[in-house]
C-alpha cells in the first residue's frame, strides 16, 4: 500500500463485494482493499485467491479482527441488515469510515444511532446506490433542471423486479426475516425510492401509501410491493418492486411539457455506456392518425463503472476529513431519509395499505 | 353507394369523427359515410365539404333525421358520453348498428339499457377502441400464449396521459361534469382498463383501489387517476391517466419469464408500422457488472389504419347479421365490462379510494 492509499477492509464475503473489491481496484484516487473479514480466516483467504482486486489483501477469522487492522481506515459493510447497527457502531468507535449496503436498518432508531455513532466519531457514512454515481444520473438531473424539456414535474415512476428462483425464495439471505426482514423492498424498492427522492430534488413525500397485492415470501419478507407517495403541489410516484418477475427495472419522470425515461437505472446493460430517453410534449398529428411524440436517445460515455465512481466518491469524504473537515453529512443524511420511506412502505404494507403520514 | 354497401351515419361532427370517416373510406368490405347529422344542417354540410372520405354523404339538421335516412344501416356515435343512453335506443329502435365511442355509458344501468335495446333490436353494439384492431394486438396476444416467452403472467402496467391545455381543461367536452363526467379516465383509463383486461385473458379484477392522489378539475372530472386492479391468482395491475402532463401511452406485461412492452399502444407513432419490444429473463451478467436481458423489438406491418379495421370488424358483423346471423355478442360484452371497471375506480377515486369488489 503507497502512502498516499486508503486501505478498506471488508466485513464478510457477500457476493455482492466481489463487484465492489474490482470497483475499488478501478478507483484513481488511491484506494485498496488491504483486509478481508470472514467467520474463518480460511474462507477469507480464498475468497481474497478467488476476486478480482482483492490480491495482497489480509486475512481474518473475524470482522472484529478487521476493524482492528491498523492498515484499514474504512470498512465495506455488506452484512445482512440486522448486523449493521452493531457493525457501525464498531466501526465508528474504532475510527473508520463506513461504506454501508442497503437497506441500511430496520427501524429509524437504528438509523439514528448509526448516523449519531459516525457523526460523534468524525467519520463518514455513505450507502451503496451505485447507481447515483453514474454520470448518467447527472446528466439526466441537467434534463430535469432544464424548464423546457420535461417542464413542471407531475409524477415519477420506477420498477425494479427479478424472478428469484425458488431457491432464493427459500433461503437467501434476502429473504431470511431474521437477517434481511425487508425482502424485495429494501433490496429493491430502495432503488425505486432513492430515484423518486432524487427525482423530485430530495423533497420529502407527506404521505406514502402501499398498493393492494402487496404479496410476502413464506418467510414473511416482502415479496411484491407496490405503492404511492405523495409530494406537496399535486405531484405524485408511484413504484412497483419485486422478486416474484422477470427483470424490469425502469424510471420514468413524467412533467407537463416531456417525460424522461430510463429503462435501466440501477444495473446499466454495459459498464462502459449508459443511455436514457428524453421525450417531447408532442401528441396527435395528421388528423389524429399518429403520435408525433419525439423520442431522443440521449448517451454517457464512461471510462469505470459506476461503482467505481461511488467508491471514487467516498474516498475524496475521506480525504478531505483527513484534511480537517469534517464528514460530508449529505450522505448520511440520503441514506436515512430513503431508509425512512422504506419503512413507511413496509409499515402501510403490513396494515392493509392504510395511508401512513411523514412529516 | 353500391348495391353491396354498408352505409353508416354520423350523429354529430366530433373531431374524433374526422379520423373514422376517413378510416370507414379506407375500408375494403364496402363502408360507406352516407349521412351526418349535427344540430343545423348548415354545420352538416359545411363539415361534410371538409373532411376526407364524407364526400357525398347527406347533411341532416338533426340525429333524428339521419336515423330516419333509409339508406343508414348503422351509425357512428361520438356523443358525450351523457347522451349514449338516448341515442343507442334509438338507433336500435329505428334497427340501426352502432358504433359507439368510449365510455359508454355514466352508469351500469344505462350500459345494461344499451345493450338490451341492441340485443332486443337484433342491431350490432360495439365499441371504438380501436387499438384491439391493430393486428400489432394480435401478435402480443401470441406471444402472451407463448408459455416461453412471458411465462406466467404477474403485473400488467399502462399509462395514458396528455398535457390538457387550459382551455381544453376549462370548455372541452371530455372535462364537462354533465356531458362525459369521466373525463380522463373514461377518455384515456379506458384504454388502459381494456389492456389489461386484454392481457390477462379476459378475467375480471375481484378488486379495484384507486391509489391516493387522484385528481379531479375545476368542473369535477378525473383530472388524474391511477388505480390497482387485483385479479385471482395473485395477478395485479396498475394504471395511471391524466390531462396533466406530457403524452405516455405504454402498457406493459411482466411475467415470471419475459416482459412484453409497447410504448404508443392506443394511437401508434405510424399508420404503417407498430412496433413492441419483448424481453427475456435474463438479469444479471459479468459478475452482477450489468444486466444481460435481451430485448427484441418486434414490427409489424400495416396497409392500413387501426380503425379502418376496427370498421372492417364492425362492416363484418352487420353483413353477417344481414345473412341470418345474431349480433355478435363479444363485443357489447367487452364494452360493458371495461365501463364497469372505470366506473368502479371512480367510486374508489371519490370514497377516499377505497377498495370496490367486484364479483
Amino acid at each position: 500500500m503507497g502512502d498516499e492509499s486508503i486501505g478498506i477492509g471488508i466485513l464478510g464475503t457477500a457476493a455482492i463485494a466481489r463487484k465492489n473489491i474490482r470497483a475499488i481496484k478501478l478507483a484513481r484516487n488511491g484506494l485498496e482493499v488491504v483486509a478481508v473479514g470472514s467467520r474463518s480466516k480460511e474462507k477469507a483467504a480464498s475468497y481474497i485467491k478467488e476476486v478480482e482486486g482483492a490480491d495482497g489483501a489480509l486475512a481474518y477469522g473475524s470482522y472484529e479482527e478487521v476493524l482492528d487492522e491498523p492498515s484499514v481506515q474504512a470498512v465495506y459493510i455488506p452484512l445482512p441488515t440486522s448486523m449493521h447497527l452493531e457493525w457501525v457502531q464498531k466501526a465508528a468507535a474504532k475510527g473508520k469510515h463506513v461504506l454501508l449496503e442497503k437497506p441500511i436498518a430496520m427501524s429509524n432508531e437504528e438509523t439514528e444511532l448509526m448516523v449519531k455513532a459516525c457523526s460523534e466519531a468524525g467519520v463518514q457514512l455513505m450507502d451503496g446506490t451505485m447507481w447515483m454515481h453514474n454520470p448518467r444520473a447527472l446528466h439526466m438531473r441537467s434534463v430535469l433542471d432544464d424548464a423546457r424539456a420535461v417542464g413542471r414535474l407531475r409524477t415519477v415512476t420506477s420498477s425494479f423486479a427479478f424472478s428469484g428462483s425458488e431457491e432464493f425464495l427459500k433461503g437467501d439471505i434476502r429473504t431470511a426475516k431474521d437477517l434481511d426482514g425487508l425482502g424485495c423492498l429494501g433490496d429493491m424498492g430502495w432503488y425505486c425510492i432513492r430515484a423518486i427522492l432524487w427525482a423530485y430534488g430530495w423533497d420529502f413525500p407527506h404521505t406514502v401509501q402501499a398498493s393492494p397485492g402487496c404479496s410476502f415470501t413464506a418467510s414473511d419478507v416482502p415479496l411484491h410491493i407496490s405503492a404511492t407517495l405523495l409530494f406537496d403541489g399535486d405531484r405524485t410516484a408511484f413504484f412497483e418492486c419485486g422478486f416474484d418477475r422477470a427483470p424490469v427495472q425502469y424510471l420514468e419522470v413524467a412533467g407537463t411539457s416531456g417525460v424522461l425515461r430510463v429503462e435501466d437505472f440501477v444495473i446499466p446493460r454495459s459498464e462502459k455506456t449508459a443511455q436514457f430517453q428524453v421525450r417531447d410534449g408532442a401528441f396527435l398529428a395528421d388528423r389524429a392518425t399518429r403520435v408525433s411524440q419525439a423520442a431522443e436517445e440521449r448517451t454517457v460515455y464512461l471510462d469505470r463503472p459506476q461503482e467505481t465512481l461511488m467508491w471514487e466518491t467516498f474516498g475524496k469524504c475521506i480525504r478531505a476529513i483527513k484534511a480537517g473537515t469534517s464528514p460530508e453529512e449529505w450522505w448520511p443524511k440520503l441514506a436515512a431519509i430513503t431508509n425512512r420511506v422504506v419503512l413507511a412502505v413496509e409499515e402501510s404494507a403490513r396494515n392493509e395499505c392504510r395511508p401512513v403520514k411523514l412529516v
